[in-house]
């Protein structure tokens, strides 16, 4: 894929969203999730998917940890009804093998789109079971496409897209280019651990090629610091 | 060990100090050094080791980047100079089996004393050949037993302990509660990588029972962040 490519894309302005300990992690080497933000980190979390078309997270994480996705607020569901739109934006999994549980939370609480993208490579009866809880994207042909899947999200309205992780799903679309900011909130904890899960998986990037960003802001929040980096353009 | 054994051991003020990139990595997964932090963090990590007493690495971080570890400014050598101490802090690497490659930087740069610390298993032919280079500490069967390590190292008037990585060792402080503070500066890059070490690396602590932090202070430097931290005693 050369620079001309990606710049054409057609996608929703993309930001990852993580709570990180000191050292980085975003879970246990279990893939347990463990408490690093505090009440004021929770409402901007909820505030940030209030302000967002839909939230994206990878099948690990949903296996992981079950997330419904949802707001939390009754005030912030009131307001997007108040302007009519779903109580909570999108919720999108990026499942290439069709894996997404039929009984995961992200189904069972909360209204709004739901949205399951699979590759060809999904079974097509399990396709067919998760068309009854979710609008199926099918992009790519052993594991989707995320660009094909962010110009279709685009197509569906969804002009502001959260990526919730997990660690893997955060690599591949920083590695395709695809992400405009990174907020961190990086708590007062040490996770440690050689195979626990970091905010940036996958294969990383090569030694003379490094991902480069730009510090935009940050702040103490909670005992922790939140941190906002834009991802330079190239 | 419990914390009051913790607690009774006689050592030097001990930190941590690391340059990560945004994702919590110190170099990418085939251990490379990457340029993370700029000219301003050159100079404090440069002012830290002319405050310190002793400067120490894992053998990784030796056979990884082999780093002299010698203050690098003429005028800070001179005030050490002129204060009655050796040009450079005590050069102190944590070497379980007697791995420091006898034609490695720190034996060939800088004045001032080197220490190797070993365990029991170390082959003699290597400690006799090391001895002429550095003092030998042995402590530790099979690995090097950090809790005597440190006690010895205050024994030989390091009051101020800097720790330079890497994962592995960072891991082994923090897990035996051997540390008091934490200076990370945050760099503007990704590196990635699963595999890629992180500022803590080891097995990682237990769901129930993670290492907690207090923030310090924190400020923009370069192009990045300073973090400092301090472990909270528990």
């Amino acid at each position: 894929m050369n620079e001309k490519q990606t710049n054409t894309i057609n996608r929703p302005f993309i930001f990852l969203n993580a709570a990180v300990s000191a050292d980085g992690k975003i879970s246990t080497k279990e893939r347990k999730q463990v408490k690093i933000s505090g009440d004021n980190d929770f409402e901007r979390v909820d505030e940030l998917k209030k302000e967002s078309d839909g939230v994206m997270v990878g099948i690990g994480t949903v296996l992981a940890d079950d997330p419904s996705l949802t707001i939390k607020s009754e005030n912030r569901k009131k307001y997007r009804k108040n302007n009519g739109l779903d109580e909570n934006p999108a919720r999108i999994v990026v499942d290439s093998n069709g894996r997404t549980p039929i009984d995961a939370d992200i189904f069972k609480k909360g209204e709004g789109k739901r949205v399951i993208a699979v590759s060809k490579c999904a079974p097509e009866k399990k396709i067919k079971t998760l068309k009854e809880k979710a609008d199926i994207i099918v992009a790519g042909n052993d594991k989707v496409d995320l660009k094909i899947l962010v110009e279709k999200l685009k197509d569906m309205g969804i002009e502001k897209l959260m990526v919730e992780g997990g660690s893997n799903l955060n690599w591949s679309l920083l590695s395709l280019k695809l992400v405009d900011e990174i907020h961190a909130f990086i708590g007062n904890i040490i996770i440690g651990g050689s195979t626990a899960p970091s905010l940036v998986g996958g294969s990383g990037f090569p030694e003379t090629d490094m991902l480069k960003l730009k510090l935009v802001d940050f702040e103490q929040m909670d005992d922790g610091l939140l941190v906002r980096w834009q991802v330079e353009k190239q």
